[in-house]
């Protein structure tokens, strides 16, 4: 029924890579791949780089292994671009898919599993080897975030994007206070690594989209009913609870020097959170946000600057009414929440559901897509000054590059849109791309070895050698369906 | 993992009920068992009481049968009332099973085949004499009408209640123009009557979530998007498309005088639309209607007074900020649209998802629920006078009585709550009371025999005898789990 289809691949001529690039390349040792995956991507960077040395899978994924896995309700990867409309309906059917069918963010990684959670309802466990499940878990609604796995419990919150007609009422009565965002039911589940087992769920008013985050004994998250939440990870139980107003749509939280920080929308800031007390601790407020374009894009920290980086959506001149957004790329100071610089990265018709992209760093460099334009860019972490811009080929009529991209010794992969491209690091020089088909979507690829692991929109999880995705190396694997 | 648990049968004493009115009872012939279901509840005054002579399944079910059916995801009968709260999360957890986990409204009977469709995204289909499944299809959102059966063929309609930002903000923005409801994908469905294989799919932006109705070989439904849709039953093609405005929420269509006839909100308006041509015939306004209080509500056919009676949830006299509502029932010349009579049956609190009720019409008498106060009304048809009006037992904190009565030899059967009432028709005296658990919402008994078919909100299909459910008769069959 599902045909398993890996479309054909296309290489760029070698000819076009100057040797400089090559030469001034600077491997940067890698981190081996965590026991615990606390944080979207599973390290503060969002860089999903490991490097595996222990392990039952260790020898296999440094070898670069090759499978697909189609989830309940997957669509043919040869469908065409932007076809599903044609399967779905006829209404923005991109974005629904995204919201209600496959996988919209990446995948977990931790010693030979791959987790991860579907927007039709289940959390999945596959064997990082073969691609075989392991287990297969139901939440309640869309599960659209970034397993968190910590001490042998894996974390998934549920949730939707949708508003009550209550909510709608209250906007065309000028009532103001905090909207609740989230239609259907919405929770934090914790299930067991081992067999996906439910060990607990702490049912929430507003949706649980974003991932949650771990640090010291404490798992915590901000979500639909605009409040920050500390849980006791064995348990469930609440730790404390606090009222932030507005919602968190797609923000993903970080720990930055004991404080818990994520994106809200109405009002648009950056909030940061005590992770002992709940005492918000500051708020940074960002001007001229269009529509949910700050409480759907995850925090991302820079190291070496020591700052948060977060990406939005902003107006441009024309306004509310406009057809095009800017996006803007801010950094924050994590102890006064103060903006230190912010860096404009041009105007573009509007993202599907004005989601922005989220940053990923490594060493002094901010490496961030804008979806409004099709772009990605390079940027210096010390004061937001582009060092290269790139178009990225193939593009979808608005949206690509919203997930966070990998660096990987001096090559960025990128996940958008039915390709996985491999950018040079140093000039932002495509080396090459490799069509997948379906519909990557806001997706971060996770290398571990020699292994990329990706899951797409349209319902599938894929490991891939990166000798497969990089042509600049000698393919070792078969990409052909198993 | 279910416990298919009836729960204890409580009788109420004969001592209580006069004499008189066991002679006074009229029994009024019903229908035979159509062979086509054309519209929400089997025909246009919402009575589902039928006779069956013919077909395999007849002698069963008029002697009364006895199942009761799990669906996917279903909760324990015996969780207890308003429970689902416990199991499914904090936020008003029976409009969340009401919309997204059980049946909406009642099942459709079509010759020995009992066809359901569920909020958790299926249409079943049973053996109506012994409950086991035939096929079940699945559909891309929650599917929450009667089916509609017609010449071998299934309708069915997919959508959910939600809005998506977008609609949130231009709300805020003070923007006027029709809102459209529906936040995932919606669609019309054909599905074959045997087997369960889809036949056609028409894909809509709104939510697709009223019944259909059938008339003169063409397939009408009012939808989220505001429209009003002509289709070719056998193809799925439209024959006409109209643009009403607003939104029809979960108002069944009803042809009455060459016109189809469906509620909408925003404005709150029943729409009369030419059969052939698609042309607005009229639009009866209806003030003073609160939130989606009209077009929530299905419209019904009063045949001896020939008119439309529709039922809306209406503001007190505190306005929109008040936490009561007044239930308004009106009678509609189809000719005219002109508002013949209006009958308000007092103040109350707030139903859930300001559903109003669905009335039933018999021999020129109306027989309406009010949930917002609890109590079912008898009215003239004539006039809308109120005959009698009883309190509902057990309620639940309000919202009892959403669904159609079913009146059956001169005795009113009414599923809500978790009981099944038995109503003296003449008087409105309360003859017997049984309860089954779970929740059922917006159900209308549909009686077949000596037979009663429900579905509830919880995700059970159940067929009881009618010797069980009015303990005036003698017990037959056993109602303990099979």
């Amino acid at each position: 029924m599902i045909r398993r289809t890996l479309q054909s691949i296309r290489r760029v001529g070698l000819c076009c890579l100057p040797l400089v690039t090559i030469l001034t390349v600077r491997p940067v040792a890698a981190e081996e791949l965590p026991v615990n995956w606390a944080v979207y991507g599973g390290n503060s960077e969002h860089n999903s780089n490991y490097t595996i040395s222990q392990g039952a899978a260790a020898e296999a994924l440094n070898r670069g292994v090759s499978w697909q896995f189609a989830e309940e309700g997957a669509l043919p990867l040869d469908l065409g671009d932007g076809k599903d409309a044609d399967v779905l309906g006829p209404r923005s059917a991109p974005v629904k898919t995204t919201q209600f069918l496959g996988n919209a963010v990446g995948v977990t990684v931790v010693g030979d599993t791959v987790f991860a959670e579907s927007d039709a309802g289940f959390v999945y466990a596959l064997d990082a080897v073969t691609g075989r499940l392991r287990w297969r878990a139901p939440v309640d609604n869309a599960a659209m975030g970034n397993p968190i796995v910590v001490d042998g419990r894996v974390f998934v919150g549920s949730g939707d994007t949708g508003f009550p007609f209550s909510q709608v009422m209250r906007a065309m009565a000028g009532e103001t206070g905090p909207l609740v965002r989230g239609l259907s039911w919405a929770g934090v589940y914790a299930f067991d690594a081992k067999d996906g087992k439910q060990l607990w769920r702490f049912g929430t008013r507003g949706e649980d989209m974003p991932s949650q985050c771990y640090s010291d004994g404490a798992l915590y998250f901000a979500n639909g009913d605009g409040h920050f939440y500390s849980l006791d990870p064995a348990t469930g139980k609440a730790n404390w609870i606090t009222d932030i107003g507005g919602f968190d749509s797609m923000s993903s939280c970080l720990v930055v020097d004991g404080k818990v920080v994520a994106g809200f929308t109405d009002p648009n800031n950056l909030v940061a959170v005590d992770t002992k007390t709940g005492a918000i601790a500051q708020r940074t407020d960002f001007p001229n946000v269009a529509n949910t374009g700050m409480g759907d894009n995850s925090p991302t920290f820079e190291r070496k600057d020591h700052e948060i980086i977060q990406v939005a959506v902003t107006q441009t001149a024309k306004g509310t009414q406009g057809d095009t957004v800017d996006l803007a790329v801010f950094a924050v100071d994590p102890v006064s929440g103060v903006v230190r610089w912010k860096t404009l990265l041009g105007d573009g018709p509007i993202p599907p559901a004005f989601k922005a992209s989220v940053a990923m760093t490594h060493d002094g460099v901010i490496y961030v897509s804008d979806p409004a334009t099709n772009t990605l860019s390079a940027l210096s972490g010390n004061d937001g000054s582009v060092r290269w811009k790139s178009s990225i080929p193939h593009t979808y009529p608005t949206g690509l590059g919203r997930g966070a991209v990998t660096y990987h010794e001096g090559v960025i992969y990128q996940a958008t849109g039915a390709y996985i491209y491999a950018w040079d690091a140093q000039t932002g020089k495509l080396r090459h791309e490799l069509k997948v088909g379906g519909r990557l979507g806001i997706i971060n690829p996770v290398i571990v070895g020699q292994t990329m692991f990706l899951a797409n929109s349209w319902g599938w999880i894929m490991a891939l050698p990166l000798s497969e995705v990089d042509g600049q190396m000698q393919r070792r694997v078969s990409l052909h369906p198993q």
